[in-house]
Protein backbone atom coordinates (compact mmCIF):
# COMPACT_ATOMS: atom_id res chain seq x y z
CA UNK A 1 0.00 0.00 0.00
CA UNK A 2 1.40 3.38 -0.29
CA UNK A 3 2.60 5.69 2.31
CA UNK A 4 -0.98 7.01 3.00
CA UNK A 5 -0.01 10.28 4.64
CA UNK A 6 2.39 10.93 1.61
CA UNK A 7 -0.15 10.64 -0.56
CA UNK A 8 -2.85 12.78 1.51
CA UNK A 9 0.23 15.81 1.67
CA UNK A 10 0.93 15.77 -1.98
CA UNK A 11 -2.77 15.55 -2.75
CA UNK A 12 -3.53 18.34 -0.54
CA UNK A 13 -0.54 20.51 -2.18
CA UNK A 14 -1.33 20.01 -5.12
CA UNK A 15 -5.30 20.64 -4.61
CA UNK A 16 -5.22 23.80 -2.88
CA UNK A 17 -2.26 24.93 -5.31
CA UNK A 18 -4.70 24.61 -8.37
CA UNK A 19 -7.59 25.95 -6.94
CA UNK A 20 -6.11 29.27 -5.64
CA UNK A 21 -4.41 29.43 -9.40
CA UNK A 22 -7.13 28.36 -11.60
CA UNK A 23 -10.00 26.33 -10.17
CA UNK A 24 -10.96 24.99 -14.13
CA UNK A 25 -7.88 22.75 -13.98
CA UNK A 26 -9.40 20.47 -11.06
CA UNK A 27 -11.83 18.64 -13.41
CA UNK A 28 -8.94 15.71 -14.03
CA UNK A 29 -9.04 15.31 -10.30
CA UNK A 30 -13.11 14.20 -10.30
CA UNK A 31 -15.04 11.45 -12.78
CA UNK A 32 -18.95 10.91 -13.82
CA UNK A 33 -19.94 9.59 -10.19
CA UNK A 34 -17.66 12.22 -7.99
CA UNK A 35 -19.97 13.90 -5.58
CA UNK A 36 -19.38 17.45 -4.18
CA UNK A 37 -21.25 18.30 -1.09
CA UNK A 38 -20.64 22.40 -0.84
CA UNK A 39 -21.81 24.46 2.13
CA UNK A 40 -24.60 21.78 1.70
CA UNK A 41 -24.92 21.89 -1.94
CA UNK A 42 -24.59 18.57 -3.25
CA UNK A 43 -23.36 18.17 -7.11
CA UNK A 44 -22.54 14.84 -8.69
CA UNK A 45 -19.51 14.05 -12.34
CA UNK A 46 -16.71 15.75 -13.08
CA UNK A 47 -18.46 18.97 -15.58
CA UNK A 48 -21.29 19.98 -12.83
CA UNK A 49 -18.69 20.05 -9.98
CA UNK A 50 -15.83 22.42 -11.82
CA UNK A 51 -19.00 24.12 -13.24
CA UNK A 52 -19.66 24.75 -9.19
CA UNK A 53 -16.51 25.79 -8.14
CA UNK A 54 -15.30 28.10 -11.03
CA UNK A 55 -18.58 30.14 -10.38
CA UNK A 56 -17.96 30.43 -6.79
CA UNK A 57 -18.49 34.22 -6.24
CA UNK A 58 -15.31 35.47 -5.81
CA UNK A 59 -12.04 35.74 -7.85
CA UNK A 60 -9.12 35.66 -5.46
CA UNK A 61 -8.47 33.43 -3.13
CA UNK A 62 -6.25 31.27 -1.00
CA UNK A 63 -6.00 28.51 1.29
CA UNK A 64 -3.92 28.25 3.90
CA UNK A 65 -3.78 24.89 5.33
CA UNK A 66 -3.84 24.10 8.95
CA UNK A 67 -4.17 20.54 9.60
CA UNK A 68 -4.17 17.24 7.03
CA UNK A 69 -5.08 14.03 8.62
CA UNK A 70 -5.44 10.88 6.63
CA UNK A 71 -6.29 7.16 7.06
CA UNK A 72 -6.21 3.95 4.11
CA UNK A 73 -10.46 4.76 3.84
CA UNK A 74 -10.56 0.76 2.34
CA UNK A 75 -7.38 -2.11 2.28
CA UNK A 76 -8.54 -4.14 -0.60
CA UNK A 77 -8.34 -1.60 -2.96
CA UNK A 78 -6.58 1.29 -1.48
CA UNK A 79 -8.89 4.13 -1.23
CA UNK A 80 -7.56 7.34 1.09
CA UNK A 81 -9.57 9.11 3.51
CA UNK A 82 -7.99 12.61 3.69
CA UNK A 83 -9.67 15.29 6.65
CA UNK A 84 -8.57 18.72 6.16
CA UNK A 85 -8.91 21.96 8.07
CA UNK A 86 -7.78 25.49 7.18
CA UNK A 87 -7.86 29.39 6.36
CA UNK A 88 -9.38 30.60 3.27
CA UNK A 89 -9.04 34.59 1.90
CA UNK A 90 -11.23 35.71 -0.19
CA UNK A 91 -10.85 38.55 -2.94
CA UNK A 92 -9.44 41.34 -0.85
CA UNK A 93 -10.98 40.45 2.56
CA UNK A 94 -8.82 40.88 5.62
CA UNK A 95 -10.08 38.34 7.44
CA UNK A 96 -9.56 34.52 6.81
CA UNK A 97 -12.73 32.07 7.34
CA UNK A 98 -12.29 28.59 8.81
CA UNK A 99 -12.99 25.78 6.49
CA UNK A 100 -12.87 21.77 6.42
CA UNK A 101 -12.94 19.63 4.07
CA UNK A 102 -12.67 16.10 3.59
CA UNK A 103 -11.71 13.64 0.20
CA UNK A 104 -12.45 10.03 -0.38
CA UNK A 105 -9.39 9.56 -2.71
CA UNK A 106 -9.69 6.71 -5.25
CA UNK A 107 -6.51 4.90 -6.89
CA UNK A 108 -6.23 4.15 -10.53
CA UNK A 109 -3.35 4.23 -13.00
CA UNK A 110 -0.76 5.05 -10.38
CA UNK A 111 -2.42 8.59 -9.42
CA UNK A 112 -6.05 9.37 -7.33
CA UNK A 113 -8.95 10.66 -7.98
CA UNK A 114 -11.73 12.19 -5.96
CA UNK A 115 -14.80 10.02 -5.24
CA UNK A 116 -15.85 12.01 -2.38
CA UNK A 117 -15.48 15.76 -1.75
CA UNK A 118 -17.29 17.57 1.77
CA UNK A 119 -16.59 21.14 2.16
CA UNK A 120 -17.91 23.43 5.22
CA UNK A 121 -17.24 26.76 6.26
CA UNK A 122 -16.91 26.83 10.05
CA UNK A 123 -18.74 29.54 12.06
CA UNK A 124 -18.25 30.18 15.84
CA UNK B 1 -29.19 1.08 -0.37
CA UNK B 2 -30.32 3.06 3.06
CA UNK B 3 -31.20 6.81 2.79
CA UNK B 4 -27.05 7.56 3.35
CA UNK B 5 -28.87 11.16 4.74
CA UNK B 6 -31.14 9.67 7.25
CA UNK B 7 -28.72 7.28 8.59
CA UNK B 8 -26.10 10.01 9.06
CA UNK B 9 -28.64 12.12 10.88
CA UNK B 10 -29.58 8.54 13.22
CA UNK B 11 -25.74 8.13 13.56
CA UNK B 12 -24.39 11.63 14.55
CA UNK B 13 -27.22 12.38 17.24
CA UNK B 14 -26.64 8.52 19.05
CA UNK B 15 -22.82 9.31 18.66
CA UNK B 16 -22.93 12.81 20.61
CA UNK B 17 -25.49 11.62 22.88
CA UNK B 18 -23.60 8.78 23.81
CA UNK B 19 -20.27 11.08 23.68
CA UNK B 20 -21.73 13.69 26.24
CA UNK B 21 -23.36 11.51 28.38
CA UNK B 22 -20.85 8.25 29.09
CA UNK B 23 -18.20 7.68 26.14
CA UNK B 24 -17.34 4.40 27.49
CA UNK B 25 -20.36 3.11 26.14
CA UNK B 26 -19.39 3.92 22.41
CA UNK B 27 -17.23 0.91 22.25
CA UNK B 28 -19.72 -0.62 20.25
CA UNK B 29 -19.59 1.27 17.76
CA UNK B 30 -15.93 0.57 16.97
CA UNK B 31 -14.47 -2.56 15.55
CA UNK B 32 -10.55 -4.56 15.59
CA UNK B 33 -9.81 -2.48 12.58
CA UNK B 34 -11.40 0.70 13.34
CA UNK B 35 -9.00 3.97 13.56
CA UNK B 36 -9.45 7.48 15.13
CA UNK B 37 -7.07 10.16 14.36
CA UNK B 38 -7.71 12.86 17.51
CA UNK B 39 -5.96 15.80 17.27
CA UNK B 40 -3.22 14.01 15.07
CA UNK B 41 -3.39 11.21 17.28
CA UNK B 42 -3.33 7.35 16.01
CA UNK B 43 -5.39 4.82 17.44
CA UNK B 44 -6.56 1.37 16.23
CA UNK B 45 -9.11 -0.93 17.68
CA UNK B 46 -12.44 -0.63 19.78
CA UNK B 47 -10.43 -0.99 23.03
CA UNK B 48 -7.69 1.69 22.40
CA UNK B 49 -9.91 4.28 21.18
CA UNK B 50 -12.74 3.71 23.46
CA UNK B 51 -9.74 4.59 26.35
CA UNK B 52 -8.27 7.25 24.41
CA UNK B 53 -12.04 8.96 24.81
CA UNK B 54 -12.92 8.17 28.14
CA UNK B 55 -8.87 9.44 29.37
CA UNK B 56 -9.59 12.84 27.67
CA UNK B 57 -8.88 15.56 29.83
CA UNK B 58 -12.25 16.83 30.95
CA UNK B 59 -15.19 15.52 33.23
CA UNK B 60 -18.36 17.23 31.56
CA UNK B 61 -18.93 17.42 27.83
CA UNK B 62 -21.03 18.68 25.19
CA UNK B 63 -21.70 19.09 21.59
CA UNK B 64 -23.94 21.53 19.64
CA UNK B 65 -23.44 20.14 16.11
CA UNK B 66 -23.59 23.11 13.32
CA UNK B 67 -23.61 20.80 10.05
CA UNK B 68 -23.80 17.67 9.55
CA UNK B 69 -22.97 16.21 5.36
CA UNK B 70 -22.80 12.73 4.11
CA UNK B 71 -22.69 10.78 0.83
CA UNK B 72 -22.19 7.28 -0.27
CA UNK B 73 -18.42 6.10 0.16
CA UNK B 74 -18.67 2.96 -1.94
CA UNK B 75 -21.80 2.03 -3.54
CA UNK B 76 -21.01 -1.70 -3.48
CA UNK B 77 -21.32 -2.55 0.51
CA UNK B 78 -23.06 1.14 1.22
CA UNK B 79 -20.87 2.62 3.41
CA UNK B 80 -21.32 6.36 4.18
CA UNK B 81 -18.92 9.16 4.51
CA UNK B 82 -20.05 12.01 7.34
CA UNK B 83 -18.71 14.95 7.45
CA UNK B 84 -19.84 17.27 10.78
CA UNK B 85 -18.58 20.44 12.05
CA UNK B 86 -19.88 22.16 15.68
CA UNK B 87 -19.70 23.39 18.40
CA UNK B 88 -17.72 21.76 21.75
CA UNK B 89 -18.21 22.84 25.45
CA UNK B 90 -16.10 21.85 27.87
CA UNK B 91 -16.40 21.45 31.97
CA UNK B 92 -16.91 24.91 33.06
CA UNK B 93 -15.91 26.59 30.44
CA UNK B 94 -18.52 29.72 28.99
CA UNK B 95 -16.67 29.89 25.49
CA UNK B 96 -17.32 26.83 23.29
CA UNK B 97 -14.44 25.73 20.73
CA UNK B 98 -15.06 24.91 16.88
CA UNK B 99 -14.66 21.10 15.66
CA UNK B 100 -14.93 19.38 12.62
CA UNK B 101 -15.07 15.07 12.16
CA UNK B 102 -15.18 12.88 9.85
CA UNK B 103 -16.71 9.25 10.10
CA UNK B 104 -16.87 6.51 7.85
CA UNK B 105 -19.51 4.08 8.57
CA UNK B 106 -19.75 0.30 7.29
CA UNK B 107 -22.93 -1.45 7.31
CA UNK B 108 -23.24 -4.99 9.04
CA UNK B 109 -26.00 -6.71 9.95
CA UNK B 110 -28.88 -3.66 10.29
CA UNK B 111 -26.67 -1.39 11.52
CA UNK B 112 -23.34 0.28 10.94
CA UNK B 113 -19.99 0.73 12.35
CA UNK B 114 -17.25 3.28 12.38
CA UNK B 115 -14.36 2.30 10.35
CA UNK B 116 -12.59 5.91 9.59
CA UNK B 117 -13.01 8.66 12.49
CA UNK B 118 -10.85 11.97 12.27
CA UNK B 119 -11.51 14.55 14.99
CA UNK B 120 -10.32 18.19 14.76
CA UNK B 121 -10.67 21.29 16.91
CA UNK B 122 -10.58 24.63 14.63
CA UNK B 123 -8.21 27.30 15.21
CA UNK B 124 -8.56 30.56 13.72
Amino acid sequence: MADFNAVAKAFVDFYYETFDRNRQELTPLYRENSMLTFEGQQTVGAAAITEKLVNLPFQKVGHRISTTDAQPADFERGSILVSVTGLLLIDEEQNPQMFSQTFHLIPEGGSYWVFNDIFRLNYA
